[in-house]
């Protein structure tokens, strides 16, 4: 089994952190590991902005998650990246026919889930958020209020690191193979 | 620096292979590194189109990648995964205000990012294909047309195995740190 297979075994979503600080070289690896992912024509069409400090900033961040009623222990939580999606530069022969942002949804994702792969790599627990207040993260990001906030990832280390059983569909269900 | 960094950096879009059947199990172990993907409300919207053979029908695979005019040796690709995007049951909360398929498009990209990422690790080249034939993959591979398509991945020994330097903006450029 690869080390990569194991990495996705133990990655889980973390929602409930402890109360110990994140050292700044492993949020900056994983900020380097999402620099380094594909994306349709290599457009990288985000950007990151990684809120560590000061604590009341990052407490307001993750409260600013909770308003719909989920991620009740995400202020628990002692960063954030929260990512925007930005213009796609697409290549000359699709520029015409496809939007630049065709891709863009897409390449978050992949991106997103390469932060939270580094973090477990690191020790650190993890957890993507699509549901958040936009216009309270911008106003306290100084975000302009038009940009698209995709996806957040929540990082800390975890109040119970045990790994969890994973709830998936089985192979059967979701694999058709041409053999 | 972290295996997962390690390979990061080696991951990259393979777009000419080997002439070089792949082994089963790895195919399999990059269909199970998807299974075990994270997705939004845990839905995993998603089915797998492994296609390994028949020769023919690979390459037709392949060639249906090939007409606008892009992926230019993708017939040589051993292998495929084409991936459909499919209904999304998000948690009930959530299932009154966003469409269902709201977060599918990024959990796809995610998706197929990490059977990159396993293919990587098992020593396979792989590249993620987003503009193809849509209806000449139903018809090859009996999917039903109204279904979408999101993404493909190609798989296969890369003809060239050196790792290639990365193109990518500066982590200045893409990141905004708050401390």
């Amino acid at each position: 089994m690869s080390d990569f297979m194991k990495l996705c075994m133990r990655r889980q979503s973390c929602r409930q952190f402890a109360d110990r600080p994140i050292e700044r070289e492993k949020l900056m690896a994983c900020a380097e590991a999402a620099r380094l992912a594909p994306s349709g024509c290599n457009a990288q069409p985000w950007h990151l902005y990684l809120v560590n400090k000061p604590d009341e900033l990052v407490k307001q961040v993750g409260l600013a998650t909770q308003e719909g009623g989920g991620n009740v222990n995400m202020h628990t939580a002692k960063a954030f990246f929260v990512i925007t999606e930005e213009y796609a530069k697409l290549i000359p022969r699709l520029r015409c026919i496809l939007d630049s942002q065709y891709f863009a949804h897409g390449d978050i994702g992949a991106l997103a889930a390469i932060i939270c792969f580094e973090a477990e790599a690191q020790g650190l627990g993890s957890c993507i958020l699509g549901v958040f207040n936009r216009e309270k993260l911008c106003e306290l990001l100084k975000i302009p209020v038009e940009k698209r906030i995709r996806l957040m990832v929540a990082l800390g280390y975890p109040e119970d690191a045990a790994v969890r059983d994973k709830i998936r569909k089985p192979i059967e269900e979701i694999l058709t193979v041409y053999e």
